[in-house]
C-alpha cells in the first residue's frame, strides 16, 4: 500500500499540480475538488499516464460528513494519509462590507477555517498514532492582514493562520509537521484566477506579467511544498511566504 | 437625545465597567448580555443611581436577527449609537483538538467573528453617514498567536483581528475608529474567569495576584477604553495591548 | 523635589509638546535637544509662563557620556526622573542603498538604537531601585517593517523595537513601564517634518492634508503619552500604533 | 570561472555545511571566517576531496574594509558572487541590563546589522548589475521578538530583519534574491553552541536531545538554504522559520 498524499481542492492550479508532484515522488495522489468531472480525470490521467497512481473525487468538502466520510474511505481503501494539501480558497474578490452577504462571510469560514478544522480532527489522530504525518496548509496574503474589500476573506484567513498555529502546538512535537504558507501574489491558475478573471483577461495577464515570470508558477510552488513534506523533523518549517520577485511584500 | 454607548457583552467585568465610564461621560449607556437579569438589572441601576442613563437589553447575540433588531430598536428609541463596545468572549478554556467539537468551534467563530461582522454590517453604514462613531473590540492574545487547546478560541480571535483591520481599511476615512485591543493576561472578572474558576479558586486569586496587582482590573481597562475613544481623528490607535505589570507579554 | 520627565529630543513637535503636558501635571520637565537655543528657550519659557518647572539643555546625545552625565545631574540637581520620554529620531527620507553611507547608517543606530540603550543603562537601575518609572519611546513605521530607501532607518527602528521588548522583559516586573509608540504617519512637527520639507511646502500640507486632520497633531499625541504614563500597573500597554484617520496603516 | 558561494561565518556549523553543500551544486564555495586556520583548512580540504572548489579566509568582518577587500578579491580572482551567506552570530548569551557593555551592544551591531549592511552595500550593485544574485541571512529567535537578557542580540537581529526587508524592497524586482531565515532552536553546531556550552555539556545535549533530533542539524538547514537558493524568480521565500519537531514555536 502506498502512502498517500491527499489534496484537498485540486484545481488546475497549485493543488492539481502539487498532487502531480507527491505523485512522481511515489505517493498515491488523491484529488479532490467540488466540481468538474472531465478537469479531475485530466488531472488523474496525467498522473497515471506518467506512471504515478491518483484518485479522483468530487467532493463538496462544506457538506456534513464530506470531509469525513472522504478521509475515511482512503484510508481503508487507499492508504495511509501521509499528506495532506489543504488547498481551498477563499478569495470573492474585493467586496465593499455592503456587498459582502451573512452568506459570504460564513461561506468564508467553512472553506478556509472550518474545513481545515474538520480535516485536522479528522486526520491528527491517525496521523499522531503513527507517529507522523504532514500537513500543508495554502494561505493568502489576507493571513496577514485586513485590507479593504477583504472582510469575509480575512477573517477566514487570520482564522485559518492562528489554527495552524493551534495546530502545531498540539501536533508537532508528536511528529505532525504543520506548516502555513503564505501565497503572496497573484497565482496563475486557470480554475481560480483564470475564473476570477474570465479566459481573455486570464491569458494577456499571462502574456505581459506572466511573460516576465510575474505570476507564481504551480510548478514552482510545488517544488517548495516538496521540499517542506521532506524537511528532516529537527528542522522543521511553520511558516513561509512565497511571491514573485517583481511583487512587493504584503508589509509594503 | 443621548448619543450611545452600546455594549454587547455586558458583564460584571469589562463589559459593564466600561459601559459605566461612558455613562458617567454622557453616554446613554445599553448594555447588553444572555443571560442574568438580577445582574444586568444591578447594572443599570448603578449607573442610574450615579446620575447616569442605561438600558439593559437581555439578547442572546447568536440568534438570528437579535442583533440587527437590537441595533434597530436602539437607534429609534433611545439615540444615535456612536460608540460600541464589543465585548462577546469566545474562552473555553484549554481543550485538546480531541476534546473541542465541531459545535465549539462553529460557537467560537459566531460569537469571537461572526458576530462582529454582523454588528459592523448594520452599525458601520450608519455611522458612516454621520462621519463618525466608535468601534472598540475587546480582543485576546489568542488573537495574536495560536497555542495548545486554543484550537476554537485562536481561530475565531485571529478571524476577529483580521476583521477589525479590514473594517478600519474600510471605514477609518469616513470617521469611524475602529480599535483592536488586546487583553493579554488573566481579567478580575467574576462573570468570565469567575465562573471559569469557580467561586473559590477566583477569590484565592484575588487575594494572592489580585492583591499585587497582577490581574487586569476592569475599572482600570475602562480608562483606555474611554481614552481611545476620545482621540482626536488626526492621532488614532487602531491596536494596542493591555497586561499586568508582572505578567510575560505573548511573545515571551 | 518634584518628578521629573525627561525629554530627550524635544524639539517643537512631538518632544517639547509631550514635556509641556508632562509639566501641566506637575511634572519638573527637563528639555534636551542638540542645537536651537532660542527654540529650547522658547519651550521652557512657555512652561513657566503657564507655571509650571521646565529646564533645558543643549546636548549632542551620540556624543561619549553625554546622556550618562545629564542623567546624573538632573537626578542629582533636579530631582527623580520618574519618566522617560526617548523621542530621537533617525528619519533621513529615501535614500537608495548607495545613497546611504556607513556614516549614515551608523548615525541612524547611534540616535535610534544605542541612545536608547544608554539611557535604559543610565535610568533603569535608579528607576527599579524606586520600584517605579515610565519609559516612553516614540518609534516610527519603520520599527515594523523595512521599506525601500529606509535602509538606515529601518535597521535603527528595528533593533529600537525589539530593544523595547527586552527592557520591558527585563523591567516591567521591578515596576518601570516600557511602551513603544509606533507613530504611522506624518507628524505636524515644525522641527522635523517642516525642516526636511521646507518652510514653505510645510506650510501648504498643513493648509491642505492638515487642515483636515490627516497630520498627527504632537498635542494630541502628548494626549496619549500621558495616558500611558498613568496607567495603572495592573493595566499596562506595551505597544500602540498612532495614525490619522485618512493614513493608511502600515500593513496596508 | 565557476559562480562563488560567499559564506560569512564559516564555522563547522550552518556556514561550513552550507558552504560545502553548495560546492557539491558547482559553486566555487568561499569560506570566511575569523579565527581557527586548521578548522578553516578542514573545511576547505573536506570540500576538495569531495571533488569541490573552495577557497577559505581568515577575516575580521568587523575590521574596516575587511569585507569590502575581500568582496573585491574574490570577484577579481575567483569568480562573480552569485550566492552570499551571511551567517555571522551575534549570540553572547543571556545577559541582564547591567551585564551588557556599551561595547558587547556595539559588537552585537557590527556583527548582526551593520556587518550586513556593509556586505550588501558592497555586493548588491554588482548583483544587480548582473540581473541576479541570492543573499542568504541566518537570522534568530531574537529577530522576531526580544526577551530578557537578550539586550544586545535582540537589537541587533530586529535590526538585521528590518534591513533585509528594505534590501529586499529595493533589490527584488531587480534580481536579488533576499531571504531572513529564522533558525528559532538551538543548533547541533560544535564552533557556536559547543563553545558556550563547553564540549562535555555539548556533548551531552547531543547524547540526549540530539538523539532525539531535539537540535536543528547543519546537514538538514544546509537543504533549506540550497532550496531557497533555487527558487524560481517566479515563486521566492522572503521569511522563513526552522525549528526541531520537538521545540515551541518562539510565539508560544
Amino acid at each position: 500500500m502506498k502512502h498517500v498524499c491527499l489534496v484537498i481542492g485540486a484545481g488546475a492550479g497549485i493543488g492539481g499540480t502539487v498532487g502531480s508532484h507527491f505523485a512522481r515522488e511515489g505517493f498515491h495522489a488523491v484529488l479532490c475538488r467540488r466540481s468538474d468531472q472531465a478537469g479531475l480525470d485530466r488531472l488523474v490521467n496525467d498522473i497515471k499516464s506518467d506512471g504515478g497512481d491518483a484518485t479522483g473525487f468530487l467532493v463538496n468538502a462544506v457538506e456534513d460528513n464530506a470531509i469525513e466520510d472522504l478521509i475515511a474511505e482512503v484510508e481503508s481503501d487507499i492508504g495511509p494519509i501521509q499528506v495532506v494539501i489543504y488547498n481551498l480558497g477563499a478569495q470573492i474578490g474585493d467586496r465593499k462590507l455592503e456587498d459582502t452577504s451573512y452568506g459570504a462571510f460564513e461561506m468564508g469560514w467553512r472553506l478556509g477555517t472550518f474545513g481545515l478544522f474538520r480535516v485536522a480532527k479528522t486526520v491528527c489522530p491517525l496521523m499522531a498514532e503513527r507517529g507522523n504525518g504532514t500537513l500543508l496548509v495554502t494561505s493568502a496574503t489576507a493571513a496577514m492582514r485586513g485590507n479593504a474589500g477583504q472582510h469575509s476573506h480575512a477573517a477566514a484567513m487570520g482564522g485559518r493562520r492562528m489554527l495552524c498555529q493551534t495546530l502545531n502546538a498540539q501536533y508537532a512535537a508528536k511528529g505532525i509537521h504543520v506548516a502555513h504558507i503564505i501565497i503572496d501574489g497573484a497565482v496563475d491558475a486557470p480554475d481560480t484566477l483564470g475564473k476570477m478573471l474570465g479566459r481573455e483577461s486570464f491569458q494577456e495577464l499571462r502574456n505581459t506579467r506572466g511573460a516576465r515570470d510575474g505570476l507564481l508558477l504551480p510548478e514552482k510552488i510545488a517544488d517548495t511544498y516538496l521540499h517542506l513534506a521532506r524537511q528532516h523533523r529537527s528542522t522543521w518549517t511553520h511558516e513561509i511566504d512565497l511571491r514573485p520577485y517583481s511583487d512587493t511584500a504584503w508589509w509594503n
